[in-house]
């Protein structure tokens, strides 16, 4: 295949034609997919469907922790704590289980760092002027609550074995209002890459200026494979402990891309400090969470087995998605030099770049053509990917006939609009 | 009956001699009752079991609202929004169903009136030296979330119909930084007064020298009579409205004493101004609420005859538990000088005032004696009941043969403090 970046003028030429007739006729189509968010398809929510029936009165009075319809329980049932310590890797008490939402507890953490500070630092973060690094592309929402609560960003590249850690290093050592990076350690928002043990150790091992720096550790992804089984990454607690920092770490995690994405619950994780600090506050937030939807995701798993099997069931409906995206972008643009894109093996994501200046033109293109794709610029902070390449697809909603279809538009647009750009050079 | 506050010594210690024997006696019996907080008893959740198992896969997919079981749906479903707009008397779409926790959804407000303000201020009240107006007794719950959040606490008296307004109208009138008053309008907490008309209508009229007041109105107890039918609050929303003030009123639900005290529903209310900006914010911190949860609600009711019946169910339960108490307290007390009790039609607490100087003894005596009472001062900001005359009976948790055993314990200890105390003065 032509190397499209490196072609000359009358080769440009005649393949923006092509490209034009091509896109002119997908455009006909009046089709209307939509890949904008990492949600579950239907079928996948299906496979929880036991969770809508599975507690009955025995179950949820006389428990080891009281009458789960009553008020109390501040940091879940011990069935839970105890499901999800396994899950996260840490002992029962070192967990909190939230509401149905991972965000909600990322963001009260947050909240909570402005107001009150954290354990070890030397008061309300806010004021301090803190800043959070975050690896780029990544997730939008974690970039957003950092906006709303007036914390700065920087960001550093990913490396395909997490975050750049010179650059994390280099920004932590001097800088006592670097206070926190986000992370998503294992198939990570978008890009899909799993971290490396020398990146966790690098993590756990570095020298903060801050005495109160903290990793945002949202392992949203822990156990979301898409059939080839399952990465593994070192236990940033453990390290963290090893290193002499065991609070660093605040880790999330949640049920909502296992069970129900709107009616799971959320986890947080720390060190036995962090989890008291965390409960001693969120005592005058809320009374308690819901234990019997505690309750239903337990039963529903039984144990990490179960949980992990259950997976299995995600990866079979999810996995062939994104074999469908990769052949899609394979067949039609393998050679061009106009995008590269990850293959995954796990998480809700391919991170596609296109040439500089293209994505926001591409993901127009696909809007005019039926296919609602992730804004650009969405894996950045504030909305802006300083080169306007990268592009996020989200393929679990669509069914496979439809992601398929959509996949064919978004080749089409990435020619189009990378054809485009590069006549422009060529003129 | 003998007045003991004007007896003579040789009485008082007659009569202080008889009550230690009486408390000894009682003392004997290792009761171990609990009455400190206004939980639900088993009985009563009961009641609500239903929505262990009521809604199921047909209901839950393809609905107005999408699929329940996925992300989104910030506001609420449609169907939960109408059914508490009707409860809190405003249109659908002046209503935020959240998640479990009402107290969640006061403390997320106030905190986010410290970091954001409100609409029509100027900015956040953190630094405007934020202080509410906390009516006295009141919830303890409302003052601890003032006081986490570093807002600062006034407090007025409660007449019988609502707060001391002349008392609210002064602080409100020249000072910017009284930024809101706490309200539990229908069966306060603790002393099941509902707020009159004028009440209402002072509240909405004041004019106040902070131009983004806010009313905090936890309307917790909108439906919970005992069983001689519903007292009326006038509208506090329409009432702002007349009077010129839309977004003064911040409204606040739940069906925590409904359905499920830890599996229900919360819900906020407000100007369309007010959900706008509290939607604009939520957004930020969670993907949406728990839906199947609040379908569970909405199919559990029908409607709002099924609410208003389902509540007299409740009523039926513990009615009789307010009367034993009434009783009680009659028996023993009446005409003795030493205390005086509410005696309301609603809610779940009675307000007990006893000898000034005598409430921690009262709960010092009751707690030995095996009868838990909810914390002296706790009705009061900071704990600090500045008479330690205040004592909130929370009747509703245990068994009715228990609440009659509590209660002879609860009045013996009356008795025996307030005759000490009596004798102290005699001397």
């Amino acid at each position: 295949m032509t190397d499209l970046s490196k072609a000359g003028a009358d080769q440009i030429s005649a393949a923006l034609a092509e490209a034009k007739t091509a896109y002119g006729q997908i455009r006909g189509r009046n089709l209307a997919f939509d890949m904008t968010r990492g949600k579950p398809s239907a079928a996948q929510l299906d496979l929880a469907d036991a969770l809508l029936t599975n507690v009955d009165h025995d179950d949820v009075v006389g428990t080891d922790a009281g009458d789960l319809r009553n008020y109390g329980g501040l940091a879940g049932i011990p069935a839970c704590r105890k499901l999800f310590g396994e899950y996260l890797g840490v002992p029962a008490d070192q967990v909190v289980i939230g509401g149905n939402s991972s965000l909600q507890l990322m963001y009260g953490t947050l909240a909570r760092c402005m107001t009150f500070g954290v354990v070890g630092g030397e008061g309300p973060w806010r004021g301090q002027n803190p800043t959070v690094i975050c690896p780029v592309p990544g997730y939008d929402r974690h970039f957003a609550a950092c906006e709303e609560l007036g914390i700065k960003m920087v960001t550093v590249g990913m490396t395909g074995e997490g975050p750049d850690m010179d650059a994390v290093e280099e920004l932590v050592a001097s800088d006592p209002s670097i206070k926190a990076i986000w992370c998503v350690p294992k198939y990570s928002n978008p890009t899909g890459e799993t971290y490396s043990d020398e990146t966790v150790d690098r993590l756990a091992k570095m020298k903060t200026a801050a005495p109160d720096f903290r990793i945002l550790w949202d392992n949203a992804y822990a156990v979301h494979h898409l059939g080839e089984g399952l990465d593994e990454v070192k236990d940033i607690m453990a390290a963290c402990e090893v290193a002499g920092c065991p609070d660093r770490p605040f880790v999330f995690g949640s049920t909502s891309k296992i069970t129900y994405a709107g009616a799971g619950i959320a986890v947080f994780a720390g060190s036995p400090a962090n989890v008291k600090d965390t409960l001693d506050h969120l005592f005058f937030e809320t009374i308690g969470p819901d234990k019997i939807n505690q309750l239903r995701q337990v039963k529903f798993f039984g144990d990490m087995k179960g949980l992990l099997a259950h997976m299995d069931e995600h990866a079979a409906l999810i996995g062939p998605k994104f074999k469908a995206v990769d052949e899609a972008l394979t067949r039609h643009l393998t050679g061009k030099g106009i995008a590269t894109w990850t293959k995954p093996k796990g998480g809700y994501f391919v991170s596609l770049d296109v040439l500089d200046g293209c994505a926001k033109e591409v993901i127009r293109l696909a809007d005019e053509a039926g296919v609602k794709l992730t804004p650009a610029g969405s894996c950045y902070p504030y909305g802006d990917d300083p080169n306007d390449r990268n592009i996020r697809l989200a393929p679990t909603l669509p069914p496979l006939d439809e992601v398929k279809q959509a996949m064919e538009v978004v080749c089409a647009c990435i020619e189009l609009a990378c054809l485009n750009k590069l006549a422009e050079g060529a003129d």
